[in-house]
């Protein structure tokens, strides 16, 4: 993987969106692409996607297109998706319980292992994920190799719940609660707002009327 | 509005981004914000913010930043976030549940009107959400005004769903199925796959790592 050094933050932030598009092509047993059928899948010009897919030591041919599976794996290697990787949620409301019972995860390559909160409500399981109270997680932290830690409590506790997930040397926060989370150079944060999506919807909706 | 125009769509896509970050920073009783702030919470260089809010008729100035709620403004107007929006969810299965009763989006102009599902298994409320049958969805459309429906079914269904919702004339889809949706230029989606920031995440924690 000599390559990764060179690959731009720009292009980074696109691997993620390719590697789905990818995923979904093979399903549909697509064994061969062209730029511009990604280019019209994603939002991104087709001359982009030759750009980037240049990264992955895979060129286009005229005609013949992009091998899917090959550079799916490619992209998957730089992203780091050739791993499995255990994650524990803690917060068992909606959010919490929405995430810890989505099958697909597992799929991708994330064991959901444990679920933890403060109030378990009777309840010691969340689909077929385990839900313990919040003050077994340092004991589980010490028997169980633990990835990524998804935080879907409310904005109030965010932040102490983040200190003590830094404590367990636990490196990943998969951020749900309405908080900008920020770790320092230590701990990768990605912070999740649903309406940032919402908003891009609405703003795609508004152009295409004004087209008409 | 006659700036639109002139925004590219890299700049657009950074749109929801920046107007959460001033939105926190405004709940934080932030009025002024220089551009490496907001290059350091955002993960996007700060000549790029610049370049960026350059586009909002908002220039920086030295020693004394951005306007924070002027940025704001100007940001909700271009995306079309100065209105409000009627939402329904279609699918009242976890996910669509955890939508349909998340307060956080009537905050950000989103109102969840109602939701429908085959099944709704006696409930007929979702939190403050009215759940109706599926079959009631029809007859809905005609007495109210609906700008964006969710999809939250299986993949099985996504299709004809969609299918029905452009019948219904409703021009925004925000999709959880994990189904690639497109449907043409008269109606605008937004495919959500929650792996994707998952990825992400993984990259950065990956490469945190290798920094040691």
């Amino acid at each position: 993987m000599k390559k990764r050094e060179k690959i731009s933050e720009a292009v980074i932030k696109r691997l993620p969106i390719y590697y789905h598009c990818l995923k979904w092509l093979e399903n549909d047993g697509i064994t061969r692409v062209s730029s511009n059928i990604i280019s019209g899948m994603l939002n991104v010009t087709a001359s982009q996607v030759r750009q980037d897919f240049s990264n992955f030591g895979e060129f286009g041919q005229q005609g013949y297109g992009y091998d899917v599976a090959f550079l799916k794996n490619q992209i998957a290697a730089i992203l780091g998706l050739d791993k499995r990787y255990n994650v524990i949620v803690i917060g068992a409301g909606r959010i919490g319980e929405a995430l810890a019972s989505y099958k697909g995860f597992k799929n991708e390559g994330f064991d959901f292992i444990a679920a933890f909160d403060i109030d378990t409500k009777g309840r010691d399981m969340i689909g077929d994920v385990p839900l313990y109270h919040y003050d077994k997680l340092e004991e589980f932290a010490k028997d169980n190799r633990i990835d990524i830690a998804v935080i879907a409590i409310p904005a109030e506790s965010c932040k102490e719940v983040a200190a003590f997930i830094k404590k367990l040397d636990i490196k990943s926060i998969w951020n749900f609660a309405p908080v900008f989370l920020y770790m320092g150079e230590d701990i990768a944060v990605e912070n999740i707002n649903m309406s940032e999506s919402l908003f891009m919807l609405v703003y795609k909706a508004n152009n295409l009327i004004k087209e008409k």
